[in-house]
């Protein structure tokens, strides 16, 4: 069972990034979504989430502060840009000491550099890929 | 181990669908790969891929048969466009009777009508999701 109340910043808040910040914050944590574009928060569901929304670039330090940074148990880099992710992910580590961090790429040769800062990182491309090749292997065993 | 020599044909050349290009080929499979642009070709590696490139738009039935998909073992709709990913599935299954049809969709609430049409499908956002929620979970446990 998963420590309740950990206080979780997801940024982006697109497909990953809200169903993740739903699916937390309905587990019962605290909950701080950041997106540069208002109309994202519209796919955060009232029944799932009651946290945070801040509207702000992520990058930006100013934003980070603003999400109390400084107090994250986790720190999750879900936009569709990695670089974005990454950027975050290394001023949550390095300056804020946040000690979980997981950040979205979408190019597989970042994991090491992500290992390297001390994120872990997930790349769906990749997963759906080998899901799928598990898939074809499982149905050729005849 | 899997099977050798399976005709496979995998739709949208992009991160997803090279690598699979990529992987299967390397493996010993024959593989299609249909792009409607033919830049995206350009991931296919010379040391890993010996199928075929065609280039066309996979809901055209035109391209379908240029690609032989009666003959084809396994497709794959690996586009950003879960639309043309589900088209061209229903289409494999339909009327070319392909036994395996694997889709990359886009929203979880498409699975059940993938299923109803009997191709399996991923949704990597989701798997993506999941592995997060794992990973916090793992962590947390202590």
């Amino acid at each position: 069972m998963a420590a309740k109340n950990q206080y979780i910043i997801v940024i982006g808040c697109g497909r990953l990034g809200s169903f993740l910040a739903n699916r937390l914050s309905s587990e019962g944590h605290s909950v701080v979504v950041i997106d540069v574009n208002p109309n994202a928060f519209d796919t955060l569901t009232a029944d799932q989430f009651s946290g945070f929304r801040l509207e702000g670039d992520a990058t930006e330090l100013a934003v980070l502060k603003q999400a109390k940074m400084d107090k994250a148990d986790v720190v999750i880099g879900a936009t569709h840009d990695e670089n974005v992710n990454i950027m975050a992910a290394q001023i949550a580590r390095n300056r804020f000491n946040v000690p979980k961090v997981l950040v979205r790429i979408v190019d597989p040769n970042k994991e090491s550099f992500c290992r390297r800062i001390g994120v872990e990182c997930i790349c769906p491309a990749l997963m759906a890929a080998e899901k799928m090749i598990t898939i074809l292997n499982e149905k050729q065993t005849v």
